[in-house]
């Protein structure tokens, strides 16, 4: 496996996501990274959807090998979240070496505005990108299982390619977000802030059938962001989102007033 | 329950962590919240350290009521995150109406630099803010289950009552660490920024009864940020740590590059 990794004479690409290694997303961006250079697989063994940062402190990570992606490509299922999926990449493949790029993805489902919190998949992207390796999530607007990704191949290939000739600022991640296939012709990328949304929850309460209550998660996402510079905006209008992320989560703008603060 | 929320002559202060119900902190964060205002607790019935911002999808949850902090105090426990607590708490406690203030922690151990994007403790609070609500996070710098929070108590009481009468810009969160009791006597509370961090992984790779290889997280944390003005340095020099915190991930210096990219 480290010998793979010597000298390479193509771009390396490491891949995940928080759908888990079997998911048609990564399957697809898998068959485009290929296209661009050496790659190699480290994603979850189960779906992961909604874990956000999570790590796995507390109990043990397992990662085996994957061969479902053919011979030119090494593959580890594991046991852990999306986050764990990049620290074991790095830890157990990488050491000291570094990806020429970090790809988590394709989504089943819109990572948009306040999405992105709760995200595996992005948090996949932003866990490379406090490593300081270029990083970029792919998500789709659509969540079904076998969810139509044809429309976001070349742009995911375009987008790719760019960001390993270019690079990124240290730090900084891209949060691209794909309108799904039925919503019509794409009308191009769109550089964007992320909306100020959130979801509004609903819940169901039900009844178990030892009279208990339990509850699920439901609710609808709600764009509180008028603005024409959002993703949700972008995304809304046929336009293919990209926001550039951070790690940082500062208030900058709060400082100053908080230091007024008679503490 | 509903009728312990009407007309309250006092404000009302929803109360989470990740530690769980349990914990030495939240026992510590209640009682001193006690003396500010009405007091309701939804936490996790398990601990949850490291859940970052993890939802429950795909899955139920459940929400019992919770004695062991006495009859002034309206207590559940909850199946779920941090980050479940909160909405539960919106959903089925709080409905139309708003805490005045929501904390989380007190954290057994630091959730300083990009800790907190691991951390469950701050996702409760970051959850808070996204509803909209006054949210403060309370880490101590002792990861010990029986840690001594007893020098935490007047600090926390103050920043409290200062946030309930202040206000915080909407969608701001203080994120507020403490140096540990057995590191001397504090010096004073700092507005701080988010360090430049990451924690250098290094996992512990072991092998099973059967044979088969392991790995249990470990790693050190790595300060990267030689500024005076972040919360590794405050923490490191006996100083409490604040830094307002926002959920806008975008990374604003990166628009207008981005934008003279030819996509």
């Amino acid at each position: 496996m480290k010998k793979d990794l010597e000298e390479p004479l193509q771009p390396v690409i490491l891949v995940s996501n928080d759908d888990g290694i079997s998911a048609k997303g990564i399957a697809t961006l898998i068959k485009i990274m290929k296209r661009i250079g050496k790659v190699i697989v480290v994603a979850p063994n189960s779906p992961q959807s909604g874990k956000g940062h999570a790590i796995t402190i507390g109990n043990t990570l397992r990662m085996y090998p994957n061969h479902m992606f053919g011979d030119e490509v090494i593959a580890y299922e594991c046991s852990g979240t999306p986050a764990d999926c990049v620290k074991l990449a790095k830890y157990a493949i990488f050491h000291e070496k570094k990806p020429d790029l970090v790809v988590s993805g394709i989504n089943h489902g819109a990572n948009s505005s306040v999405s992105i919190l709760y995200s595996g998949t992005m948090s996949a992207a932003i866990e490379a990108a406090i490593e300081g390796f270029p990083a970029i999530g792919f998500s789709l607007c659509d969540f079904s299982a076998d969810a139509d990704f044809s429309h976001t191949e070349e742009y995911i290939e375009k987008i790719a390619r760019k960001v390993i000739e270019t690079g990124l600022p240290k730090g900084t991640t891209l949060n691209v977000n794909f309108p799904s296939k039925n919503q019509g012709e794409i009308k191009g990328i769109k550089i964007c802030r992320q909306a100020k949304g959130r979801w509004g929850e609903e819940f169901e309460q039900r009844t178990d059938p030892y009279g208990r209550p339990y509850f699920w998660l439901t609710g609808h996402f709600i764009n509180e962001d008028k603005g024409e510079d959002t993703d949700e905006w972008a995304l809304k209008n046929n336009y293919i989102s990209v926001v550039p992320c951070e790690f940082d989560l500062t208030a900058h703008y709060a400082l100053s007033s908080l230091n007024e603060w008679d503490w």
